[in-house]
This record gives structure tokens, sequence and C-alpha cells, in this order.
């Protein structure tokens, strides 16, 4: 069990960019932490008309199997809903140490970068 | 095996806008129900000329094995006869739970709403 320490944030932000929810992961993320974020985005995604969530993991210095199932839940609900999820930013290292992990996260989308990401989502969309 | 409850409805009922199915699905699905309505969507799929079934479940509290496999064999089956299935609605509170159990429905399309299915089936028929 992934628990928060004393003083780090108990919440991911969650900002709305038109259509899109940006979630700006940093850090470590903790168990009660990744719940309540799936809570936000589902919750997001049904009042607000969301039709894409962009996950920005640049200031993640570790995907472990933890965050990884993390991910693939919040792009699993996100799809029931109709949102597409594209998770952007992750740098050269993560992407290493998930592969040796043999965690290639089916069915998650990547971009390079937040931007890229968000052209992706409206491509699909158009 | 889900029995009906004495003073509930035995079918569900099956509405047509233009070349569409709307089907509204209310509280729990039982098995006669899930049977029958598998049939009616079938038999008027082939007599109406439909090309599209969007199936509402946002009167429903709880998605299980048992419905998200009745809903994959109603999509499966319409789409045997060139009509698509679009599930519309989806509380957040289902989709987590659906995710949860590892039910993420392959093969559904979903769509937040009536009128955005409505629209995805004319968009993608035009």
């Amino acid at each position: 069990m992934n628990q928060p320490l004393p003083g780090q944030p108990a919440q991911v932000p969650v900002l709305a960019l038109g259509d899109v929810l940006l979630v700006s992961l940093q850090g470590e993320l903790h168990d009660g932490m990744a719940e309540q974020l799936q809570q936000d985005i589902t919750h997001r995604i049904s009042t607000d008309r969301v039709t894409g969530v962009v996950i920005d993991i640049s200031g993640v210095d570790m995907v472990d199997s933890f965050l990884g199932r993390v991910l693939a839940e919040i792009a699993s609900t996100a799809g029931l809903l109709a949102a597409r999820t594209v998770l952007a930013g992750m740098r050269p290292a993560v992407a290493i140490t998930l592969v040796e992990l043999g965690l290639t996260l089916p069915g998650l989308v990547t971009a390079l970068d937040v931007d890229r990401a968000m052209e992706l989502l409206n491509q699909r969309g158009s």
C-alpha cells in the first residue's frame, strides 16, 4: 500500500481545456489519490461533457505496476464514458523501465508531449 | 438466475426513431426479459430496416457480468444484421465498477447520452 507522506498533496489537480481534461501527475501517486483521481475524472467526463483526457506524466520518475494499472483503469473507465485517454510526456528512462518490467501499457495511447496529445485528440474527434 | 419480481414490467420497450431503435433499460434486467429484448431487437432490425440501435442505460445502477454479456450479445447480433449499436448514458459509478470487475465491454461503442449516440450513428452512416 502506498500512503501519502505528510506535506504531500492529497489530490491531483484536474484542469479542463475546452472539452479535454488535463491531468498532470507529479511525483508518486498514492492509493487514495489514485482512487480519488479516477472518481474525479469519471465525474468530470459525465458532468462537463468531456471527450478526451490527457494525462501528463512528464513529472513522473517511475511508473511501476501499480501506476500502470491505475492509468489503464482510468483509460478504460473514460473509454466506457466515450472519452479517449492519451498519456503524454513519458520520460525515456520510464519507457525503458516499463519495457524491462514487461509493462507495455496495452490499450493506452501515448504522445510525446501535451501539445501532441491535444492534436491527437482533436484529429480523431473531427 | 434473475427472475422478474411480481409487479415489474416483463418486457423492455423498443421505440423506433427514424431508422434507429431506442431501447431504454430501467433497473434490473432479468433473464427472460434479456432474451425477449434480444429477439425484439433482431426482429425489428430485420423487418423495419433499422441501421442503428441505441441502448440507454442511464437508468441502470449496476452493470454486472450478466448484463454486460447481454449487451455485448445484442451488439454482436445487431452487427451481423448490419446495424450498429451504441450504449448511451452510462453512469460514472457504473463505469468504475465495470473496470474494477474487469469488464471493459470490448466491441461496444459508448456515448455520453442518447443525443450523442444518435449523432454518432448519423455521422457514421453518412
